[in-house]
């Protein structure tokens, strides 16, 4: 008999997170039936999409969304033999069983010198997240210039990494003057920490001719500054909104019709799992790229299951450099 | 020697425009030298763009910007023999002189029964501007249904029966029990005055699965309801914002990107020129639809030069049904 730790959304969130809104539980698993595995979670995800998905498609008193790297410990299926690793999308859980349905086998050649969280970081949805976004959504071409908020952040870093390797120009913006240096440091052209400019003078420095490319992971009052720097047929991809998520009051802004019609501007919400079919040329093209070195990977990691709700609001705080990792 | 009437753009629009904003002038026009042609304004148009593209592109004390159809009086240019009719954009002018740079003959083959003043409308920019707007950035598929709103306008109504032609349902707003009442006369499959409802209740009513196109004339407060309407993966096509041109202090509203990232929506500002190179084929698309009676042209026609000013204003306050047209 396994006992599984499980964190529980106990209430809904209302502005910012706090401990109050979580709850660890002990649950007692059943025995394997055929076709079933026992899994245990080796690295988990924590990502600012669960604090807004949380409130749409969760209940209070279920166990937090999310995905996390996990070790196959019993088996009685053999597509998930004993000692395989897996992505999955079971909430924040140390033991859980699995049917296989959404278990995703980790490939077989994964590189023994890479560690198994890249699988949810650069090399897995984040990094899918940035690769479909700048490709598909903001259709970016060699010579344009690609603008980045939350550039420090799992997805920022692969997407700013993936834009050089495309052959832009690439702006980097962040929090903090150590997470700017960090964007230098893997190669972003210009980057600067908006907390200490004038957003507008930075973007305008940063890039006089404007912004080809933007890549939204912020939304709000920041992206209302971008969308006067855009230049004409420009393309936002809108990926997060982390400005909006813990309102518990809407903000409110001015209205985009205006400039995104003397612009012809583009603007598209996307999630990544609109390319569900092409989830395996992403992540090998991933894997490929980081292999040769071309993409660096940062990984912010907490250390212990029971601080999954601290990782999570420190990531919404912005704490992390990279993918922010909790490690059982 | 002519003498031609010109309206003046005296003082640029602070909120609405008044008829201070105007003034008309003479201005003898000079000789014509090999390769120019003078004409006189038969038909102007009126459009709201006028409104916003003054503040950007105009002095004070230029001519106001328009287009109108013209014929040529006086010839020194074997391509614009006299008695033509062109379409130019040549500004509220009675006559003036053109060395044919951007003076667009009309179709030799215009048919006798058709105004020539539907060159402005159904047949020119406003109808362009639905063909591409619907086809090019809505790609509308037959089944879908399409929002229109300001549909009883020069654009909307061509866009309501586009839509119609190409097998969608079509659901149109308007600010005006008379023309709900000619949006369902033309074919709307739903209309209603957006002025004596609750939007929202309303397009939910129109269309209890929401909406996969939305083609928008209005912009602000209404789009920030239509959007939460939308379905997954639905298209926005912004072509005006009538409802913030008159903005002395920019109005504010909720954020777009949390709706756009959830329902995957895609929002794109355009203009009808970025097809220039098509204008042929959407014109004779647009002509024979006309011509075969599947889409029906109302206009709105004040007579004489002199009531320029309070035509454009008219149409701002929407007093227009289909195209405003002045008829010197």
């Amino acid at each position: 008999m396994v006992r599984a730790k499980v964190w529980i959304l106990k209430k809904h969130f209302e502005g910012f997170p706090t401990h109050s809104n979580f709850e660890l539980q002990e649950v007692e698993l059943p025995a394997l039936k055929n076709g079933e595995v026992l899994l245990e979670s080796v690295f988990f995800s924590v990502d600012p999409y669960m604090r807004i998905y949380s409130k749409l498609y969760m209940k209070e008193g279920e166990a937090m969304i999310g995905s996390q790297v996990a070790k196959v410990l019993e088996s009685k299926n053999a597509a998930y033999p004993v000692g395989a690793f897996a992505v999955s999308n079971s909430g924040w859980k140390s033991h859980f069983i699995s049917d296989g349905k959404g278990l995703l086998l980790m490939f077989p050649s994964w590189p023994e010198k890479l560690p198994r969280s890249l699988a949810l970081g650069t090399i897995g949805m984040p990094g899918l997240t940035a690769y479909f976004g700048l490709f598909e959504i903001c259709r970016m071409k060699p010579g344009e210039t690609v603008l980045i908020n939350a550039a420090a952040g799992a997805v920022g870093t692969a997407a700013g990494q993936i834009a050089k390797i495309h052959g832009c120009k690439v702006v980097g913006c962040a929090g903090s003057d150590e997470k700017v240096a960090y964007l230098k440091s893997i190669g972003f052209d210009e980057a600067f920490n908006y907390k200490t400019v004038s957003l507008k003078e930075a973007l305008q420095k940063a890039s006089p001719d404007g912004y080809d490319c933007y890549f939204d992971n912020v939304g709000g009052e920041f992206s209302s500054v971008v969308l006067e720097q855009m230049k004409t047929f420009g393309r936002i991809a809108v990926c997060g909104a982390i400005s909006l998520y813990n309102d518990v009051v809407p903000q409110k802004g001015p209205y985009v019709q205006t400039h995104m019609i003397l612009k012809q501007l583009c603007m598209e919400g996307f999630v990544f799992s609109r390319w569900e079919n092409r989830r395996e040329e992403g992540l090998k093209q991933l894997l490929k790229w980081v292999e040769e070195g071309k993409i660096k990977c940062h990984e912010h990691i907490t250390e212990g299951f029971f601080n999954m709700p601290a990782a999570f609001m420190g990531m919404l705080k912005g704490e992390n450099i990279g993918k922010a990792i909790v490690k059982a």
